[in-house]
This record gives structure tokens, sequence and C-alpha cells, in this order.
């Protein structure tokens, strides 16, 4: 089944989507914020800001008009900076029609509203088919073709399957989840245990210290997702420890490494300039924080990484703190 | 409380919680299979075999008559190798009372009888109050005194928190749970799921893959557990999930190293003796394939790597067969 796909966002993620897609036969627009790229692309094959090394399928086009966009397909997958997602569904409005199917690859909470990507596509697109994709993924070893595994979860069980179609192959391996919420929540919070990570790497902790900081993690992913509705078997699957793992364990994640370079001295907007951006989990953890306490959740590791960001406990504390607590019933 | 415990088997793991209960302030008497191990431990006051860089603590003392080490607490703390403690067993089923706590720290399937731990110490010493104590945790580690967290999991909630307040310290952290099958499923079958970890690695096939196929690993230990009567959320924890993951993402596993050798070409012979020993994880995959048959529970990562270790298979049909089957819903 050859389709035609619209990407919407043009980062490392959406670039590397797009190109799965076209490995798939499927037709792809990549739509893009910033016009001068969008023109790059079609006239040089590759991407100017992101995965510049890597040549583009033919399938493979890029549009900035965002009624080309839209009208070039009905399956729209949205891999768009969380927290810039809301001005870009506003616009896209008068477009949307039943047909459409709608699927987001991007992580995170929208901090001004507390909303998973879900409830925002639900004020904008009341009653679309949704589907949110998940797992661990970095963009650059998917380009690469390197082989992964990815969750389609939807809880209309049609969308859930339609996107697994439109994306499995040999080395891009999705599996179904009706659990749209776990399967947010969990890509969401895993950056915040990922700059945990990074800040413990930097005391030189040991990998037992990590793994155990890692796992108490899951354990408060899981105890926030099923308060806001989730199933705790999603934390243990792709969306929940396998995303958590790629992340807190790689250097190349962008939260661990803020967390490092804080853990070495740095303030945070000294880590967000030597990174060249904020990562999603220094946002995220605010949004954590605010959901804790109205949900009445307990989460000491969010709660630390929070206080070490934003408070007054410097690490070395804040590590006091938890290792000092009654370790209760696992 | 300050107690005396016997602590079954001076390699590294019984090392290095000896001397971790000695820091809490326990007097102990660490058990050696070889004679003049337990003279020159003290004699010299470290252990010559293991962890000879670290001095133990003058509350450790060695012994190596049965008698001597069953009298001198009724605190019993096996660190034994599984495949050798029926042996040991047997000869200490004379010293035994019904005052005797029973705790095991080592990890792995009896393979001739495809018990776990528990039903050995069950045949041993029918009523006996038990614990299993498993996590995270590089001796190498924890003998430096480094954080790390671990579970202490028995059916009798006394005896689990008996082990916890014995162990638990600010760098010591014990944890409990009911759940004894699957703490000890969790402990043996990781091992297995470090191998696959190691044979990938030497793929050099990306950490997605890796997160993806140690997620799909936990999916099938989990699997096992149940079937065996363990309870899910176990393998979520310490004994499941952490432990699996400091074992699969650590050059410092035997597991992970013998896999990547025989990845990179060896023998499984020519790996064992270039590690000095059999990997554990390499014995445990033959009870596990034997009980997945038994119980009828689909594992095929851990079918891959017998296959690999044992079968006609080369690593790279392996892996092109787990990536070609269908995926299924989580």
């Amino acid at each position: 089944m050859n389709s035609k796909v619209t990407v919407w966002g043009n980062g490392t993620w959406g670039t590397a989507l797009a190109q799965s897609l076209a490995r798939s036969g499927h037709e792809v627009c990549l739509w893009c914020f910033v016009e001068e790229e969008a023109r790059a692309i079609n006239a040089n094959g590759y991407n100017p800001s992101y995965l510049q090394d890597f040549q583009l399928s033919p399938l493979v086009h890029a549009a900035h008009a965002l009624q080309e966009a839209a009208e070039f397909s009905d399956y729209w997958l949205f891999v768009t900076p969380t927290q810039f997602l809301r001005a870009t569904l506003e616009k896209l409005v008068p477009f949307y029609t039943s047909h459409v199917e709608i699927a987001n690859a991007a992580k995170g909470v929208e901090i001004s509203s507390l909303k998973l990507i879900s409830q925002l596509m639900e004020e904008f697109f009341p009653g679309a088919a949704y589907t949110a994709l998940s797992g661990p993924s970095h963009a650059e070893e998917v380009i690469r073709n390197l082989p992964m595994a990815l969750v389609s979860a939807s809880r209309n069980r049609e969308s859930a399957t339609l996107w697994q179609k439109l994306l499995n192959r040999e080395t891009f391996r999705v599996y179904t989840n009706p659990d749209v919420t776990g399967v947010e929540v969990g890509g969401a919070v895993k950056n915040v245990v990922a700059i945990a990570s990074g800040l413990l790497h930097s005391l030189e902790i040991g990998d037992n210290a990590t793994a155990a900081m890692v796992t108490r993690g899951l354990s408060e992913i899981t105890r926030l997702g099923v308060a806001l509705g989730g199933r705790p078997q999603t934390f243990s699957g792709l969306a929940g420890i396998g995303d958590l793992m790629v992340t807190a364990y790689s250097r190349h994640s962008r939260n661990f490494r803020l967390g490092e370079m804080i853990g070495r001295g740095m303030t945070l907007n000294e880590a967000a300039a030597a990174l060249g951006q904020v990562a999603e989990g220094a946002y995220t953890v605010k949004a954590v924080k605010k959901l804790s306490e109205k949900f009445s959740v307990e989460m000491p590791i969010s709660s630390a990484v929070h206080e070490v960001l934003y408070g007054r406990l410097d690490l070395k504390d804040a590590l006091q703190n938890l290792l000092t607590r009654d370790p209760k019933p696992e």
C-alpha cells in the first residue's frame, strides 16, 4: 500500500521519519516552518539544518505553505516541538476534514495548559482519529536505517494499525498499543529522568546507582501515568522503559548532556547556551511538578531535578535527600 | 540492631556483601569453599581471589568448616554459584534449625532440576523462612560504597523486613517485595538478555536497537515469570528492569562480554576461556529454553541466543529471523 503522508516539522526526527516513510515507498510532503529550508530541500535533496549528510529520497519533497502541505494527504504526522504545536494547529483548523488521520511523534507536555498532545489535538480537532508514535528512536540512527522499534498507540484500533502498516519495515518495527495516555506520559517524562541520569553521571557515582535511579524513575513515571489514566504495563514497554533507557544511557541525548553540564557546575542558562537550545526535559519538569501536585503523586526524582534546575538545592544535597528517604515496598 | 550473619560464598558478590554488612556494624562469618582462601583472609584481612584491593573490616572473619559457619549465626546469606548450591545445601541439613533465616543473593536456575533457588531451599529446608535478594549490584561498586538499591523479597513480610533492616544503609537501599518467584526469574533470565545485548553490540547496530531488544527481552522475561507464578510489576522494578539494564549496558558484565566475543567470531569455548569462566547466562539459557517449552511461553530472544550459542544459526540469520517476525500488540 503506497500512500501519501504529510510530515509536519523538519527537525531531526521529522526528517528521519520522512525518509523512513519514503523507504517504504510512500510519497512524503515535509512541511518546514522556515521557507528557505523548504526551498533548499527541494533544490538540493537534503535538509540544510539537520542530518545534512543524508540525501533524501526523491519521494520526499518539502513545502512551506500550510494549505499545500495540508491538502497533500489525509495522513498528517506531527513532529513539531510541543511548546510551538498550538500555534501550528490553530492555523490548520480550516484545512482539516474528517478523512484526516492524525499522528504525533514529538514528545512533551504543553506547559501553559498542562495538556498532553492528544488533549491538544482534541481541543482543535474534536473527535479526530489520533495516534501517538513513541519509542527509543535517536533520529541519527533511524536515518542510517539501523534497526529500531516504535509503538503506535491509538484508542481506536484501526488507526493504530494504519500507522503500523504505513511505517513497519524490517528495520523499523512497529508495535500497537491502545494506551495513548501512557505512551504520551512515558515519552514526555523520560526526559526529566534523563536529566537526572546526566546529573548522576557528573558525580561518577557508578552503574548500580544509575540503574537504581532509572528504575525508581520509571516507578514515578508509572505512578503519574496511571493517575492520568494510563495502563501500568505500557511503562514496561517501548514507549516507557525502552525510550527511557535509550535517553538515560546515551550521550547523544540533549537531556542527559544538560544534566551532566549542570552537574559539573554550569547554570541552566549556560548549559542551554552550550547545547544551542534548552533540552525539552527542562520544560517538562515544570509541568511534571505541577501535575504531581495536582494529582498528589509522589515523584522524588523529578522534584530533585526541579530543585537543582530551578530551586535552591545543590546536587549533592538533593542526592542526600533521596538517599536518606525511607525505602518503601517496591 | 547489631547482629551476626553468615555469608556462604566468598566470590566477588559474597565478599562485597560481607563488607557491606560489616559497614552496618554486623559481625560476619564469610564461609569459603577453599580452605586456603579462608586462612588467607583471616591472616591478611583481604580476599586473595576477588576484590584483592579492598581491606575487609575487622568485623569480617572467614571460615572453611561448615559447622563453624553454620553455628556462627541464625542469619544465613547464600552467595554460592547456583550450579554448586545443591552440593552445599546437602551438607548443611544437619546444622539447620527453625531459628535460621535464609536469604540468597546468587542468581540462576538449577539446570538439572529446572528449579529456582527458592524451590531448591524448600527441598532441603522445608518451611524455612526464605528471602531472595536481587537488583542492580556490580560488586566492584558495592565494595567501594557507591550508592545502590536492592530488593528483599519474601513471601513472609517479617523476613523481607528483617533482611531490609540488616542491610539498609544510606548507600545500600533495600526495598521490600512479596514476589519471590518474580524476583528470582528476573535475576536469572536477565543474564540471557545480557548475552543478546553483547551479541548486538558486536554488530554495532546502535542504541535504538539495543533499547528495543532489552525492552522486548523484558517482555519475554515477564511472560515466563508470570507463567511461573510471579507478578508482572516485579519485572518493572529493581530485580527486573533495574538488574537487566545494569547487566545489558555494562562492559563489566561477563554475560555481555561473552555475547560480544561470540558475536566477533569466537566459539563458546573460546569465549569462556578468554573470560576465565563460562558466564552464568550460558547455562541459564538452556534452562530457559526448557522452561519456555514446558510452559508454552514465546521467548524469541532467548531462543535466538540459544541457537547462536548451541545451534546452527549464525548471528546475522538469528537477527534476521527476529526482525522479520510480525510485531504484535505490546
